[in-house]
């Protein structure tokens, strides 16, 4: 494995920090999922997981990661989702401060469950350029550690303890599945599976209308978001430089999907487990009803999240 | 205890009766509902039971119970709801016949369910005395067994078993809480605890407007609920008379509680544990964030089910 990506030991590493803080979360059946998709389906629920999302797992290790000094300035992010809340979960945990650059046009249901953690939020211009600026202008006032939500060592190795656990409860699989935005949760996922069982193969789950990751893939570099348009909000973002390279290494393919069949999933998932996942968390059992591959086959899936808006559901038009 | 009571023993049958076809569902925990609540509470999920609700664990152990002739003729109830689905599905997995009289005013959604188990539906008018006469036609056409939604004494004695569950998870609680519809689940829950852990203290929860239990056990005698008004469409029956005099016998107290507080606990149990219940099964959880009784003790609650309508959500006004 190349040096310089995350290995198994960062990951275990990262399962022994979090482990106090996290959620060691179920793995679920459904047989009515089976039926409709051909295949035997393991969901790994990270819409139990703490602040709602996998997006904690990474966060908590790279706050627990900081040295006592570098703690003691506090963290930032840029951020108007469930990195948010992760960070500034985490950074509660840990009793230190948290500052959060959200855009002002973030919905207020995101802004209160970030304040309910006790972030510091500063709003900027609803543009990348304002975010970065403002972030910048935060950690020079501040001297807080940014975390990125998926450009990050110790992220992408946090969100890797997801698959690890998964593994020791249901390592009998022939296909792992995981959404990718902008790739922290699915390179985490590559680097466990592929390093504990190679045989297993790993795909990417990426809405039509963000598919980024799917053309930076084939195109052999990468090619940024730029007009992404899917409900799946969690799904929006650009690969980074660090999850690029080991998506590009591990990755068996990258498969699309329709809105359409996203929200169906969506649906699907709310009506026959009867659990809450949010839009991004139903973009891999989109892919499997969709694309009908994979039959007869045991599949793992993580839902990654269940941040959903209760007051604006995907059915009702 | 009564003679004419179901046993533990009845109980215990049940459990080994149905445990090749139920789901063991999980008690499951949530931070921020404990903090709601000031106590800290301890939910069996019913909600991931087969169809969907509790309702299934009591169908189960009746269509079980059956000798084989009786079984052959097959089985005939009266429901629109969870009881209906769950005695299709049970009558499908001993493969026998399955007679449902649904009002011809049941959602599409809900025949849809019945349908999909395999069951023979008989409409019939909207009226008790329609649904009534219809179903004394389908016996004696077909020599069906009928089997009650609760006043059975294999129904009540199945629904105990997820109060043997939830103890055998978690017996260390002071307080356990049931919604209170037709009694079936109340009175298995009383019977289950109060010969085991008669320490515990057992409370059904009703809505205010089908409060039809709380002014009976204050009466002394079954007062039937003639007007019921509430969103809590698996409570709105009346008790029967096997279940009554349990209740009357073993239970703590009835607790009523408002629409708004059993809406405002559903939400709550959507946003923060990220499961989906339907609003009866949000009724418990309602009567102790409206009365913040039982502040600082370990309270079990019994989710009931699953099945909510995911096209009318009560906070969509």
């Amino acid at each position: 494995m190349n040096r310089t990506f995350p290995t198994l030991d960062d990951i275990r590493q990262a399962a022994g920090r979090i482990e106090p803080y996290a959620h060691r979360t179920p793995v679920m059946t459904c047989a009515g999922l089976n039926t409709m998709a051909g295949s035997e389906l393991y969901f790994k629920c990270e819409n139990f997981q703490k602040a709602g999302a996998f997006k904690f797992r990474g966060a908590c290790n790279a706050v627990f990661s900081l040295s006592r000094e570098e703690a003691a300035r506090g963290v930032a992010t840029h951020s108007s989702g469930n990195h948010a809340q992760a960070v500034a979960l985490a950074a509660r945990l840990r009793d230190i401060p948290a500052y959060v650059v959200m855009p002002s046009d973030s919905p207020a249901v995101k802004r209160a469950a970030v304040e309910e953690y006790g972030a510091d939020i500063t709003f900027c211009e609803p543009t990348l350029a304002d975010r970065e600026r403002t972030l910048d202008r935060v950690v020079a006032e501040t001297g807080a550690v940014f975390i990125h939500p998926y450009n990050d060592e110790r992220v992408i190795a946090g969100q890797g303890t997801a698959a690890l656990e998964f593994l020791e409860d249901q390592a009998n699989c022939d296909v792992l599945i995981a959404p990718v935005g902008g790739g922290g949760l699915l390179s985490g996922t590559l680097l466990t599976v592929k390093t504990r069982f190679p045989e297993i193969k790993v795909f990417g789950a990426e809405p039509a209308g963000a598919d980024d990751a799917y053309r930076s893939l084939r195109a052999g570099r990468i090619i940024p978001a730029e007009h992404p348009s899917t409900i799946a909000d969690g799904l929006r973002t650009s690969l980074g430089d660090l999850t690029f390279p080991i998506i590009q290494s591990y990755v068996d393919d990258i498969l699309t999907v329709s809105e359409s069949a996203i929200i169906a999933a969506m649906r699907a998932i709310w009506e026959r487990m009867k659990i809450i996942v949010e839009p991004s968390a139903a973009v891999s059992l989109g892919v499997l009803l969709e694309h009908q591959r994979f039959q007869g086959l045991r599949i793992g899936v993580i839902l990654s999240g269940g941040n959903a808006d209760l007051d604006h559901l995907p059915w009702h038009t």
